[in-house]
């Protein structure tokens, strides 16, 4: 980016802010001059912090206009400040904080997009057209990976209108205290992840047949009552040893593709997709330029008639406060304090608090803490009103915003994303990953142009040009907006669907294993 | 088995015992006579219990000499022992139980036996010899899976004495809570996964670069000091996009594969042997036949110098006094102790006990519940004197007999195993499970004939036929100790193997997500 006639560029978001960030790829060395005049004190990294005035011990560091710390000496104007010098706040208090619901979504309605998706027999309109092959425990994963890959050579050329077949492996289902309280939160997982919209409403279970998880709970009746004779268990006696068993499972999956087969995508609103915001690998830009743009594409959907899932309990948590304006009525407000209220004790209950959260790459990002890093991660959710709040796991039952309660772990977060129902899902990422999921497509949008230039087929979107001031918020936010529906109606793939890179299901399982 | 002359064959395996097993498949039709002289009462399922007296209500109901349950009512000579008769006694009380240790193993020493394997740098030997690739974090897993796929493809044909390319995916490594006190299992897990014998000292290890776990700490320094050379980080700025990685990752690989493909099997002692012992999907003749020739086998390789690994917490903790009386220290006795306290205060922190192992497959193979269960589980540790306690995921330190804690969780269990170091498996079914695993053979042993008639590709061993008296539990011991020696030498592969079969890798991780 250069050194400017007038300096070297920062980024200040909030006018309340006593802290700017630095663009400059590689960082910048002590003495360089910035474009708001400031000379810097010491060698400051890309996406760190530099002091825009001088701070005295415990004086409070802004940045979003929200205290992010507080001083832990005092820093003069253009000193770095890096993790050491910044004394975390406490979480706001759960029982003390205030609400005030706002009864109705504040933004203009948007008109004239639609998206080419399947419609499914249950209402839900799928991105893609995908055999889903459900499980009920891992004893079975062996024999899912071997057939997954049989069909694909063997079936899957015969019907060229079905996109790909995934057996959905995971941990659970045996050796576990299945009648646990916190149980219910992977059982619900699994049973929601066979009712995604991209499977079509055409599930297949394969099961063992001793399991504490019995198949038929992951089948719901959808247009016929009786769904068990998608259930095929390698128990039955009817199956002579492995070959036996893979026959039995070629010839329903056979049946499978044939009907899936026969689908064709048709025009639907805006108003059928389920898109799921994501982060991971976050730095300092992520709320600046990605997440930004991100929470822009979120209104539009919105106001598009859309729904948007955010989610991330730990990266909410320290943001809640501001979030708890924006809820639809007191009840979602009641509801988002409780999956607070619940992840505070679930951490506890291990020993931890929420500090746990941020990674060695965070900090080297220039992240100091959980509180800057749910700042901007919150950025996500954009403006509009709130209308529901998802336990982990649970479907969605309502269009527009919703908080999906979830860890932060990228690829449970996925998981539980892809359980509520989404058919598509957006991941901003500042230090990289080659996140992907197998059940959705994924939009991966970097923070930083030197990320998506270097990793050039493994990113879809490049928001870092709004640091640049190249782009704005406004541009990509569009520009996101209408790669979403490219890609929901299949003109466009994902870097991650072109490559075939899918990370595995991982289960949220707060529950004993036995 | 048919009607002898002498009535229907049934199982009692302790002179104190006043219940027997129902041996014929399909089960027996009330007023069907037992070889015993008795006439059934009720319709009885095959492996399931008859009274062999009249027992008053809160009487003891006593299997392998012990109290499994006290009589819930009155209950007839010949009538069927339902889980709805039997109440579940309590769990011997952890700060009452008194222990002796023996000192020395009490077992005659087993000369004349040996394997082929191959001989590690750090002193361990192998079963086979596989390259293993570990990943720092579920981020790589795609990576991971995709690069396999295409070593196997271009590189492994070029180099015959590789057995095999595994990825050591799995679920940790980001969106943990690190520093939490119970972390140190899955840390511990991965770390030892990539000790393990089978992968001959020659790991290399995937990371991202930005992940809370770092790849380092994986790697453990065996005859050089330096082998972060043996890390690659998909973050690292040398490689441009996808295709850069995966040629980073292939020209690592390949210079692995040139080392692993100059190692050559050499004669071994038994004494370099570790195997694991496991049962899964168990039925009330797990504890009859295949178990009891485990324990019998288990017996031989320690005769011979050799090293078992016996583990499932939940499933000694209700029989752990008998163990108690085999250890051989009271450190070893108090470590045996502190690993079902720990495991107690786990499952309480869940809202769960010990119940909560017995599954449905279990309870229809006639297990009324987790005592019964146990005492036909720990009969596989036969009778030799226990040496040495592991935490979960702790590597072996000691020849002999160990108890390794770890869930009774089938794929958990198999993990933590191979972290402890096994180069083998023996795994008992009743019920019947395609269980494999990818880093070492599994042996599988079917406690009935039925089974291993209808599996008869999936099931190594039959120890059914001691049910039916056609064998004895010496007979199948010994044979089971000659196909151990036969695949740890790679004579012959096991099922599993041979139709590729493989469970995933599943950590134990009772800390929480963030």
């Amino acid at each position: 980016m250069g050194h400017s006639a007038t300096g070297y560029r920062t980024i200040r978001i909030n006018e309340r802010d006593n802290v700017a960030i630095i663009v400059e790829a590689g960082g910048l060395k002590s003495g360089a001059l910035l474009d708001n005049g400031i000379q810097l004190f010491d060698d400051v990294p890309q996406g760190h912090k530099v002091a825009l005035e001088d701070l005295t011990e415990d004086a409070p560091i802004i940045r979003y206009g929200e205290v992010i710390g507080y001083a832990e000496s005092d820093i003069v104007r253009g000193q770095w400040i890096h993790e050491g010098l910044v004394r975390m706040p406490d979480s706001p208090p759960l029982d003390q904080l205030s609400f005030m619901p706002r009864p109705a979504p504040a933004l203009v309605p948007l008109e004239g997009y639609s998206f080419e998706g399947y419609r499914n027999p249950d209402g839900t309109v799928g991105t893609r057209n995908i055999l889903g092959i459900s499980t009920s425990v891992q004893c079975v994963a062996g024999m899912g990976n071997l057939v997954v890959k049989r069909i694909k050579e063997k079936l899957l050329p015969k019907y060229p209108n079905v996109d790909d077949v995934v057996v959905l492996n995971h941990s659970y289902g045996c050796g576990v205290a299945i009648n646990a309280p916190a149980a219910i939160i992977p059982i619900r997982t699994l049973k929601n992840l066979t009712r995604n919209p991209n499977l079509g409403n055409e599930v297949m279970v394969l099961g063992l047949g001793c399991e504490k998880l019995e198949p038929k709970q992951l089948i719901t009746p959808v247009a016929d009552s009786n769904k068990h004779k998608d259930i095929l268990e390698l128990q039955d006696e009817r199956f002579q040893g492995f070959a036996g068993m893979v026959d039995g499972i070629m010839a329903m999956a056979q049946q499978k593709l044939e009907r899936l087969n026969q689908r064709k995508r048709e025009t639907c609103p805006v108003a059928d997709l389920v898109v799921g915001m994501q982060c991971g690998g976050s730095d300092a830009f992520s709320g600046v330029t990605a997440n930004p743009a991100v929470g822009f594409a979120t209104d539009l959907i919105v106001r598009a008639g859309g729904t948007v899932l955010f989610s991330e309990v730990t990266e909410v948590r320290d943001g809640v406060q501001k979030l708890l304006h924006r809820v639809a009525s007191e009840d979602v407000g009641r509801a988002l304090i409780r999956e607070m209220k619940w992840y505070d004790r679930y951490l506890e209950l291990g020993g931890v608090d929420r500090s746990a959260n941020t990674t060695p790459g965070n900090k080297a990002g220039g992240l100091n803490n959980i509180v800057e890093k749910s700042l901007g991660s919150i950025i996500k959710s954009g403006t509009s009103t709130i209308v529901d709040v998802l336990a982990p796991g649970e479907r969605v039952r309502r269009k527009g915003l919703i908080f999906a309660a979830t860890p932060a772990s990228d690829f449970i977060c996925g998981t539980l994303q892809l359980a509520s129902g989404i058919s598509l899902q957006v991941f901003t990422t500042g230090r990289g990953t080659p996140y992907g999921l197998a059940m959705a497509p994924v939009v991966k949008v970097s923070s930083r142009s030197d990320l998506s230039q270097r990793w050039f087929d493994l990113i879809d979107l490049d928001a870092g040009n709004i640091a640049s001031g190249q782009a704005t918020i406004e541009e990509t936010g569009w520009e996101l907006f209408r790669l979403i529906l490219d890609v929901a109606s299949g003109r466009k793939q994902s870097a991650a669907e072109t490559l075939g890179l899918q990370n595995d299901l991982v289960l949220f399982n707060p529950a004993p294993i036995t």
